[in-house]
């Protein structure tokens, strides 16, 4: 049964003006009556036309976040920090998942302004001015993290190009010479959004091409491991397996323990992102930890901003750190 | 700018009845004028009060799900085959975290509810007369998978007692007497809703009393790793170590193999769960796999049959099996 104002009013004998005031806190009535209307609604389990509210003062109190999938342990951790600022702030979150399909994400950024939400936080999939006019018309603030938009969309993230020169200075002083770089990803180059994948890459070409002497091939198959195997073989002196995200080093990393590659003595292997399985992991695999959490936060801090009205960078980076195990 | 159905119709010079008709799929027009209305409306990206007829129908087509977290995998593979399975009827997703916190999980429901979700699945920890009071004053269908509340509400999930007899029996087959049962849940009994701890528990003492010849221990400490250390140094024969979760398993190998203890010459190990992550770990471990994407499917598709008038059953049950690695 649905409880209305009216049916408080009458219970507590007293109008509906002054329950209207008690529920919306607002002044004109006493200490007391507030605290006995709020008793009587809450035990009544009393809920306020929120939707009905919500197109009267157009704001809902809800953002929306649109990511990849929740597979990727970066994305549910990055999830749950963005969640909590959000929730601090008194916003309530979407959360849809593209499943890196285009068309989908498409899909999902409509529905949620079917849904009046007051801002969207995304990792996108799409690019290009017809994308960018589509999120522009929405009228909403828009921030992206991971892939990026053009510049006029505020961007929260790593300066993955700095990060990936380190690893190479890393791992060449190391004494590596030879470099297998592996980033399946950037297959897809032109047909989606792959900024991030494409950053490293830049990185590593860059720090490449600052050093003497070094060798190295870029495997962007989706099959990469067949492929690995004949470079290592193949191999002059001992390589290193330089992965644009921790999960192919995962799978590298047990690939070659079937082929009784030994890792480092016969192969070096660095992954990127310090997901958190690698814990588990053996053996411990260097990699480039950044602080998820942190873009996390800052970008639902900054959404928030952004929708009461105030001016936000355009680029927010955090921080990140070379993890040293023992894998190279 | 708002796009308005009238302005639709000055574009395409035809009324707002024939936009209203194109827009909502209804008869009385032609094809040709159906589809250019259709393209003039998506270019200039209108988009319906989608609120408000949400407010008239009844109904959002919407969904609440809440979980403890996407931490723990077999939530976050959950939550994909529930959306998947609700998208394809047509149906959008609220997902919200508890994290664990009861308070947490009654702000939130509340919030989904505000939103009008036509229905809610939920892994409660929370439980109790009161609760199930609250839940019921919702007037939504509401069904849960996990945690269990009471025989009213449908409930997807395993036959946990029985998978962990089975397990039992498949670890002394194996040769093993000496049982360690490590599941730091059961420390919470009475304060929160661990069902699925709990029957996983109950199972493990019917299974070790329908046995001779057996001793077990059952650890419940937070800081369980010590007191595994301490049981295994004193054991007589060589013990078994289950853990009603794969997430302690893991803990424990990693534990036992910084104190040189060797798995499974000194001491065997068995999880429960077998989440994805156990495909990078060494040793392999044995665990039970339960096909958690059907419970995920199952629950989208019984709580939308629910929505939509028809009777589903209380209880749900899917399939499990032992996976046999190399850990005992």
């Amino acid at each position: 049964m649905k409880v209305t104002s009216k049916q408080i009013a009458e219970i507590c004998g007293v109008t509906r003006g002054t329950v209207d005031r008690a529920l919306n806190n607002r002044p004109g009535i006493s200490a007391e009556t507030r605290q006995k209307i709020m008793k009587v609604a809450e035990e009544l389990g009393y809920r306020p036309h929120f939707l009905a509210q919500s197109l009267v003062k157009g704001e809902t109190k809800t953002l929306g976040i649109v990511l990849f999938d929740i597979h990727n342990r970066i994305f549910s951790q990055l999830f749950h920090s963005f969640e909590a600022e959000a929730r601090k702030q008194g916003y309530f979150i979407y959360l849809v998942l593209s499943n890196k399909d285009k068309e989908l994400e498409i899909e999902y950024i409509n529905s949620l302004l079917d849904r009046k939400v007051d801002g969207i936080a995304l990792s996108p999939i799409n690019k290009g001015t017809k994308f960018e006019s589509f999120l522009n018309r929405s009228n909403v603030p828009i921030l992206s993290f991971g892939n990026r938009l053009s510049a006029r969309f505020p961007f929260v993230w790593i300066d993955d190009k700095q990060a990936i020169k380190e690893a190479v200075s890393h791992i060449v002083s190391r004494g590596y010479r030879t470099f297998i770089y592996v980033s399946p990803p950037l297959r897809n180059k032109g047909k989606e959004n792959i900024y991030v994948p494409e950053q490293r890459h830049k990185g590593f070409l860059e720090a490449c091409k600052a050093l003497t002497d070094i060798r190295y091939h870029v495997i962007t198959d989706r099959d990469y491991l067949m492929t690995i195997k004949r470079l290592v073989n193949e191999a002059e002196d001992k390589p290193a397996i330089l992965c644009s995200s921790d999960i192919y080093a995962l799978d590298i990393l047990r690939f070659l323990k079937t082929h009784k590659i030994r890792v480092p003595e016969h192969v070096g292997v660095m992954g990127f992102d310090n997901i958190d399985i690698l814990n588990y992991v053996n053996p411990p695999l260097t990699t480039i930890d950044f602080n998820v959490d942190e873009i996390g936060r800052r970008s639902a801090e900054l959404l928030i901003e952004n929708i009461k009205g105030k001016d936000i960078p355009l680029r927010t980076n955090v921080g990140y750190t070379i993890i040293d195990r023992d894998s190279l």
